[in-house]
């Protein structure tokens, strides 16, 4: 069996059964509503041993009875109670099973040994399973989930997201809408008793719903066997890892949260390289990056275009680009002659272009987007914002001032594209309202280029591979 | 005369005049409505050759009419016209000039020539002048501003913003208050042909409505005199600096911007440290600092308490604070003591203490305020926000899950204090409501980190001064 035939009952179960359902507050009394409300009532059970009837449904006193159809329970009872249930689970039949339930290796010695004992019952019945301490799992394609989503993360998106830690792929399911980015699979692997990050993402590389996946890793499960895996991944996919447990006392942090061992930064940060994955250094970093490995193609060169409204959103993202070693080499004599047209006696055209309040914008980013000596673009905007208010206060669009920037790009697709303003938020959504959902408008000019840096480094290693014959 | 009298017209004006009033879009015709808008339509004067009448005020055809009072003159017209201007405005005996028109030094040989024939003319009539190439000021405390403002910008808040480039100032306004930011007074200063940062420095650290001093710089006008000058200012006010032009690229590109010549940037690094300013990487680390040393008391010491409700950010702010220096020692007996009480039997009370979904987080809080091993705190909330809209469907207040975080903070107001959480912006913008507008809450923990720091690294500096009897 692949692991997508192995792993399919997590994301696609025929039938769950939540175990540890109850009427007092907590997951096994919200998960059930959520459930249903994402139509899975039908093939959702409920289990507990006191009985009764909860939001309408019929909650089993034993497992025994249950259709033959569930494969897959979702354990949420507390952890002295999880032998106990996981061996009735396992005689029942059902060999997937997501465990929620914290109190084990991340607490020490006793959790150790509760630990040993679900192992060893997992490995008698032959059960797969998520976590312990973990939220399990969403899938946007089928809305079959565990963690706790808002409705506006079910919309469905190209990114997928394996997490260690439940509350940090909860947090960002919370707010990534709000940052125009939306996900297929999520899955937060809490202590990996069993399933760890390298399966997921075997799983993942098939899953032609991900486009893109992004990780939050505490440690590795198997440091060998993960460099492997994303060696062998990010041939096809890229792989965006934020690893914690940089510091000393931060990776004695980590064993008490997921328990994780975790060596030294330096071996991390050789181990992805190896990998060929991108490694963000903070949260920010990552979600940048995300937005812009999720919607942009990948560049033949590492030749940035800058082109600014204001001259220090250009000296500032030109710091950067150089510091990361792309170049800014001067725009083509055609793309000279084109902006020149009609400009300003002061306009200077070079790299970074800075056109002013000049009515140039639009004209050389189309000229940017065009010029072959240019391989990525990136275009920050910074106008007054009392000017957004009056000139949308007379009914006149934005895109008359700053011109159809949705509609220059996308008759010319071919290279990466990103937005930049500093400015009120509002004019950063009215930019992306204009420029389509496909470009990305940051906010910050450092990151906007380190993701566009990001991404040459991606695709300078696939080169590398291709030229190398692999 | 103190600096504060020289430069004082700048910012409080008796009267003045906008040279260049216009009835075509541009400055020349929205500066002087929005002076009107602001209470100045009486000390206002319009000047334009073409005479006529201007949103209901006369417009002087000459500046030899004009009330004696008028002690400012704004130049918003075409470059080569300055020089007249710049005479009559001398001869009319007016010694302020806040010029804004570009096309001088930045745009090269053409430009300096200009530069040299305007800078004749203001040394001949000994007038003070701030730009060219620059938006000018805002002063919140009277509302005089020659920037275009939005009406939430004009909030008077504690810090005060020297920026070389006038469009990053008036970005910095336009969504600085989004992010409970607010701000004293605004110079931007542009070529700086004459008032130049230093001044400015001078005249801020005497204004007693200035606490904390953000600047945006591309190169210092006189390197000696910036160390001087700093060392002075940040022994009574903290003096936080983002500084472009790093690279050689980058450098060029501040020459075409506001025409800075700036040198190498580890020269700048020790300038600035030895002048005692902090200096921040990006335009987000100096948004995240002014909001802490606008509000936070500075620290006695380095060693950091870290609580939080979610694992994952509990290890990625540690990572930050043991990279950068900070201490993380264990909590105190009487901390550990506090927190135990009630707690449940998973709960491991170090630092980072992380409170998981248990109610201590408020317990947890107020002993780390109190703790005498601890000198500052950063505490993250992460709950699933599909929780949050739960209980305020059902009325009930935020503080009555996450505890009385502005009640706690205010009866221990000693040592700075910082709120932290990934998730949704209206869940951010609810504990900012509950902690009341002096504590942060911020996106970043390692940003957050970083600004902890910061504040940490000027009092030791601070510190190292007092006992060296300096």
């Amino acid at each position: 069996m692949s692991t997508n035939e192995i792993l399919r009952p997590f994301f696609n179960p025929q039938g769950v059964v939540v175990v540890g359902a109850r009427s007092t507050p907590g997951f096994g009394y919200t998960m059930p509503i959520s459930l249903i409300n994402r139509g899975w009532g039908e093939r959702m059970y409920l289990y507990n041993p006191k009985g009764g009837e909860l939001h309408g449904k019929q909650v089993y006193k034993s497992l025994s009875n249950l259709p033959d159809a569930v494969d897959l329970a979702v354990v949420i009872v507390p952890a002295q109670g999880v032998p106990g249930v996981m061996k009735e689970i396992g005689l029942r039949g059902i060999r997937n099973v997501i465990l929620e339930s914290a109190g084990f290796v991340e607490i020490g010695e006793k959790g150790r040994a509760l630990h040993e004992e679900v192992y060893e019952i997992i490995r008698e019945f032959g059960i797969r399973l998520i976590g312990p301490n973990c939220l399990g799992v969403v899938n946007t394609d089928n809305c079959f989930h565990t963690v706790s989503v808002i409705d506006e993360a079910f919309k469905p998106g190209p990114v997928s997201i394996i997490a260690q830690s439940g509350m940090f792929g909860s947090g960002l399911l919370d707010f990534a809408y709000q940052r125009r980015l939306f996900f297929s699979k999520v899955v937060t692997l809490g202590n990996r008793m069993d399933v760890n990050e390298c399966e997921v993402l075997d799983y993942l590389h098939r899953d032609p719903a991900t486009g893109v996946i992004m990780m939050y890793l505490e440690g590795a499960s198997d440091g060998p066997l993960l460099v492997e895996t994303l060696a062998r991944v990010t041939q096809d996919k890229p792989v965006l890892i934020l690893k914690s447990g940089r510091t000393p006392i931060g990776r004695k942090a980590t064993a008490s949260h997921t328990g994780s061992m975790s060596g030294e930064d330096e071996i991390y940060d050789a181990a992805f390289a190896q990998g060929g994955a991108v490694r963000a250094e903070t949260v920010d970093e990552l979600l940048y990056m995300a937005r812009v490995f999720s919607t942009q193609p990948l560049p033949k060169g590492g030749r940035l275009g800058i082109i600014t409204t204001s001259g220090s959103m250009g000296v500032m993202s030109t710091d950067t680009a150089i510091s990361l070693g792309l170049t800014m080499p001067a725009p083509s004599a055609r793309t000279i002659e084109k902006v020149m047209e009609d400009s300003p006696e002061w306009m200077n055209v070079k790299n970074p272009l800075d056109v002013g309040p000049s009515r140039q914008f639009a004209i050389a980013l189309d000229a940017m987007l065009e010029d072959p000596e240019i391989d990525m673009v990136l275009a920050s905007i910074v106008i007054p914002f009392s000017f957004i208010r009056l000139i949308k206060k007379q009914g006149l669009p934005i895109s008359d001032w700053v011109g159809d920037i949705g509609g220059i790009r996308s008759s010319k697709p071919e290279k990466p594209f990103v937005l930049c303003s500093i400015g009120n938020s509002e004019f950063l959504d009215d930019l992306s309202e204009i420029s389509s959902d496909s470009t990305p408008v940051f906010f910050s000019p450092e990151l906007a280029v380190k993701a566009l840096s990001a991404l040459w480094e991606y695709r300078r290693r696939q080169i590398g591979m291709e030229n190398n014959g692999l």
